[in-house]
């Protein structure tokens, strides 16, 4: 969908002229009241779920939990899912002509928040015809959209369920998105971000950005589980400090190669920085329980054990904050061996959690 | 020391015609029974303790653990301090003349493990006339070589002192070494481990190796008390995905730009390779109790509560093992918030454990 008039943006910049990628899966019911709306994190997009027709293997990247019979069932729920603007699954991003050079931005992409997203998204919405969102669901970066829509729009959301996610990251979590964002600028490809004049991909960087990330959102455990001490080839070492010796360093590889394929690496800087900047206790001297008077939701959290970068902590920190409010908040902390990926896999407990408070919360319309 | 006799590595390939640089503090006694090495881990060296002369701040990297009064008392203990093979502060390393081709190594310096080290660690002291050891010491990989000396050499060691350390790398950890591998060998300065021919450094890589490094070896906890998510300048955000923003983006950067000035990247590949490749137990089917059945040694381990990348658990791992084979040993879980870097920090606890270990335990001589 085109937007024609200025978005006007947190830094105080605006963008105009841009499209937003959605997809809808499901039906708008009669009184417009069964709208689900689902963010992305990182290196998702707007294709939630199924699969687009004649492209096996192309399904969305929360397709487990949201389609007809499941979790967030489809035959019951209008479920939408946006490209957020700066990223590039469809939406205007960096790779994209700026209007007002008639050059493609690049660099000069604006920066955009969490909050520039919710107001881009509300705006798409309007157009929609839906006033008032059943929920609003998202896991990580995208629980923070949804922490940050019952705030920006506390009387167009009824639910918000936030998955895996935190009311801010800690020094540690910008300190990686830091170490992913240097390994990118500083790479000779990126040449200050406008790389796409010539004709060239600074690979390396998201190489490396990727492999950090992936490190990241495993767990230990899982990580042990999963690969260990495991040579790639045989029983004997090749005593090579280049050579992949070690199954994790092939499978890492991997992950760089093929990240490195596929994604932008302005729109990686873009929305790393979009992780650091969200803080909605900044405005109120840090003091969450103030920021969150707001919300008038109904929420629920999930976290999952072995999540080190969104840990169950900083979870309950969103949690008692809301108490603090008297708000509606159900929580649960998912014993889960996979790190911050569990939010994107499948593990009964999570899926009948998010079934059981969709079918006997959200669903109790008008 | 010069070291003209070739020595075998693990590899299978040898090295010649070495130096190794070594610093010594106190004095050798009679029956040359108070000697003690400490050995180092990553980017440290020979020079353990001390100040050189007319050089302010030129402390050893151990300075608060050894010297006279000190936990390790240089008035009792005689003690060693060497850079290993292929480090860059003394020793024989990559920025070399490889003896056999009249060129610099770079690239092609052996691959060297913790178990060559600990041979021409031995070598160095058959020079020196120190038949055995008191005490080997070490933290973090110098806690891996203290380890294997006790295996390499059981009948030369009395005790062996392994502190923040593990039997092997898991795979996370592997995983961050190969990260900061494929940051080194992808930057285009790095012309194959050859860039000294090029008269450059990759700079670039060796800033993305620390800054990972650096955000590894600290706690979560230290990080937010240190740096949680101050902005470096003032209060205004400044909407910027270059530029620094965090307090914690400023002190990453200076320290990746301090250590690129300094340290070599062949060795940094070197020394993180021999991280993963330590494992005594791979002999013996992962069987770490049978792989330290040789030792004969008494041994005292300590690990800290908060360091995820040696983590009390590893230490705990090695404790069993040594119990299992009906070793003495002393273990020490120190609840200290600095993480992995708390082994080289002053904390009461920890000083006073090693004073005590060293005063009532090593110094019983002969």
């Amino acid at each position: 969908m085109h937007f024609a008039d200025a978005l006007p943006l947190q830094s105080g910049k605006v963008i105009r002229d841009y499209n937003l990628a959605f997809e809808t899966y499901g039906t708008l019911n009669a009184d417009r009241s069964n709208a689900v709306l689902v963010c992305h994190a990182l290196n998702a997009s707007h294709h939630v779920a199924g699969e687009y027709e004649g492209q096996p293997k192309s399904e969305g990247w929360w397709d487990n939990m949201i389609g007809p019979g499941k979790p967030v069932d489809t035959n019951t729920f209008f479920v939408i899912g946006v490209n957020n603007l700066g990223s590039c699954f469809g939406s205007t991003g960096p790779m994209h002509l700026n209007p007002d050079t008639g050059e493609v931005y690049g660099a000069d992409f604006p920066v955009v928040t969490v909050e520039d997203w919710v107001t881009a998204q509300a705006r798409l919405l309007e157009r929609l015809g839906i006033a008032t969102l059943a929920a609003v669901l998202g896991g990580s970066l995208g629980g923070m959209q949804a922490l940050s829509w019952t705030l920006q729009y506390p009387d167009r959301v009824r639910h918000a369920v936030v998955v895996a996610s935190a009311p801010n990251l800690n020094a540690e979590n910008i300190a990686f998105n830091e170490v992913a964002r240097r390994a990118i600028v500083t790479d000779p490809d990126f040449h200050g971000g406008h790389f796409y004049r010539h004709g060239v991909v600074p690979k390396r960087g998201l190489r490396i950005a990727r492999m950090i990330g992936h490190i990241t959102y495993l767990s230990d455990d899982v990580m042990n589980a999963k690969f260990g001490r495991q040579l790639r080839e045989g029983l004997a070492l090749k005593y090579s400090t280049q050579d992949v010796e070690f199954q994790i360093e092939s499978y890492l590889r991997y992950q760089g190669d093929k990240f490195s394929d596929y994604f932008d690496a302005n729109t990686y800087l873009l929305i790393t920085r979009a992780l650091d900047y969200f803080d909605p206790a900044r405005a109120h001297a840090g003091d969450l329980s103030q920021a969150l008077a707001k919300a008038r939701a109904n929420f629920l959290l999930v976290s999952f054990s072995t999540d080190w970068r969104f840990s169950p902590r900083r979870s309950r920190e969103i949690v008692k904050a809301l108490l603090d409010n008297r708000r509606d908040v159900s929580y649960a902390e998912i014993d889960a061996p996979h790190g911050h990926d569990a939010f994107l896999l499948d593990d009964a407990r999570y899926m009948n959690l998010i079934r059981s408070y969709f079918e006997s919360k959200v669903a109790r319309f008008g």
